[in-house]
């Protein structure tokens, strides 16, 4: 322990520097993780270079990763999509295939490899409701219908958006007859998905009165993280990510989560990893590729990200009126974390290059910071008077 | 993520196979962390090989072992010492000096160098009170006297066993005037237990509007954390364990830890990463060191082990009848987390040998093993009359 000091001073200063961004960020109400991603840009090794990032951090950046999706996964509760269920399919469909194509096209119209074409199409699908829910908590509308559709969809949209992770990741990493592999990414990432929505929940169900049984201390948490970390391990084998078998393990847990008081506690080990993912990303993020040209691709790609979830979205609910349409489309507008994992994926895989995650980057910190005042906005009407105190609700992004 | 398969692999596996052995011994009455121990020890590079362990498993064991002295931190409340003070304080010391004294002086009979003697004697004085504590608790006599001398006495003698420490820590790394180092080195050691016993929880006090007040989620668990880590850090710069740092972080929390919800948390994260911590303590341990010669110096050992706590914490009490003394004494017997924590140190500083690790990691064992039934033996006129169902109670070690 004793020759350990420069990690232990990596694992003291990012913390700090994390949480202190975080914390200043919540401040002025915007989200934390943006806070963490800008901490790691302005004192790692691209900004100020404070700090240096070595492998044991990297890869306690990445355990974060898993834990966050992990966690993500548990609060993912299927049982929310009963009453919008099928509104909210279509929803969270057109809202992934909108953005997708116009990214994608886009990024070929700038004479990007397809490859990376298709990285950066597939980080600007995944709506991040964190943000949303906040701002709707915040004006006491969760109840209303576009509320709950935005949620259901946000259910949908996560599964969906790590579905297509895969089908990506699967058909970057093959060579040959790339139609046949796709095929079979794709035939085996649903396969996995449905398993794991449908079947795995039902075995944790089985597993119960056995864990409850377990000596061992906190049974159910101890499974759960070992579920979890086989799951990774799985995915990766199979060619996905990490990250999917990990949010899949929390979504089969996700209905004894309350039970077993899981989520507080997937949640403390979520707070002290996450923010050495975040502060990671910021840390790879170097703003010097920021050239003119690129400030325009990154605004280009910003404010597609925004059309094309406003119009995929808001279409499948058109004729409730084009009031609920604008509601449902602004709701889902911002991205947060599943997108930056996935260009994480792709900047690690080698496939995109630094201006392309840094379009990524951008494009989810636009999104997520030009979401919220438009939301308040259009979601006026519903919300009722408030007294001079206002409960602030508090969520991971 | 993608190369991530070496690392995912590793990190699943030993979790699964620590806890699977933690599991068993559970379910055999022993304490789960042996259980831990010996899966490193099984599977790991000196047993069946079937698992290699990098890098980044080394820095998470090191963040188990820094979060598992936290929690002990946590746990350690200052006010359980108020009723039998004095008592207990009486006991920890004189059960600190003898087991220390004897256990120098037959290292140095074997021929060890003095630096290696005196780590072992260190590894050999911290009472590990988890295995005391559960047995006491399952006969339900927690609160007879000899019960409260013994709590209390533990919690002195973690403090002092940290604090010798890195009395010794500091005299080993340091060359030339070893006397005056060392008392400069033992007025450090002191000086930062007593602030941080109290003046440290002031300070908490004092921040706690603050921390209430602040806008990040679980703003205590947060601080908590980035104190624990930041003070690991500060122990190593001024030539201590990082380990007392953490300890002392927890000790200055301990009396909010209900308050702020710290204490189910923090074990949240301990129950994640103190099995990669007693896995690699295992794994470290090459059983082929053990020929007959260090099997007779680990029974002596383990020997002196006990018969020196038995009667070092029982010539304080010794007025109060010897079956007092028998019952403090024998309670004070088994050796746990700080003592292998003291041998790694030593390992990792390359300040003892193999052999000496080894004969730790027995005596660790042996005294944890040998406690539990004597302990049920002379307790056992205390014990109510048990009805059918007994309440297991479940404890860390």
């Amino acid at each position: 322990m004793h020759n350990a000091d420069p990690f232990l001073f990596q694992l003291f200063f990012i913390f700090v520097w994390a949480k202190l961004f975080g914390e200043i960020f919540e401040r002025l109400r915007l989200p934390a993780v943006l806070g963490e991603i800008l901490a790691g840009i302005v004192v790692g090794p691209y900004g100020a270079n404070l700090v240096h990032l070595d492998d044991p951090i990297y890869a306690i950046a990445e355990i974060g990763a898993i834990f966050l999706l992990f966690t993500i996964g548990l609060e993912t509760n299927p049982k929310d999509l009963i009453s919008v269920g099928v509104t909210s399919l279509y929803v969270a469909l057109a809202g992934i295939a909108v953005p997708f194509l116009l990214g994608f096209g886009y990024m070929i119209l700038r004479h990007d490899s397809p490859h990376e074409a298709i990285f950066v199409a597939a980080a600007m699908v995944a709506t991040s409701v964190g943000v949303t829910a906040r701002v709707l908590g915040d004006m006491h509308v969760l109840q209303i219908l576009p509320a709950r559709i935005i949620l259901g969809a946000a259910v949908f949209d996560d599964i969906l958006g790590l579905i297509l992770l895969s089908v990506v990741v699967g058909l970057v990493s093959t060579t040959g007859t790339a139609w046949a592999q796709l095929t079979v990414t794709t035939i085996e990432a649903i396969g996995f998905a449905l398993v794991m929505m449908f079947y795995a929940p039902r075995v944790v169900r089985r597993m119960e009165p056995g864990l409850e049984r377990m000596s061992t201390q906190d049974a159910p948490l101890i499974i759960a993280i070992a579920i979890c970390l086989g799951l990774s391990y799985a995915a990766v084998k199979i060619g996905m990510a990490a990250i999917i078998g990990a949010f899949f393990a929390g979504l089969a847990f996700a209905e004894y989560s309350p039970r077993w008081n899981l989520r507080p506690r997937a949640f403390a080990i979520n707070e002290f990893l996450a923010p050495f993912f975040f502060f990671s990303m910021g840390a790879r993020l170097n703003l010097m590729v920021f050239d003119r040209k690129l400030i325009i691709s990154a605004v280009i790609i910003s404010v597609l990200a925004f059309l094309s979830k406003l119009m995929g979205c808001g279409l499948p609910v058109l004729r409730s009126g084009w009031k609920t349409a604008l509601k449902v489309g602004v709701g889902m507008t911002p991205r947060g974390e599943v997108g930056l994992i996935v260009a994480l994926v792709g900047l690690q895989m080698n496939i995109i290059s630094q201006p392309a995650y840094a379009l990524v980057v951008f494009m989810t910190a636009a999104t997520t910071l030009i979401a919220p005042p438009i939301m308040r906005l259009v979601f006026r009407e519903d919300s009722p008077p408030q007294p001079a105190f206002v409960e602030r609700r508090r969520s991971a992004m």
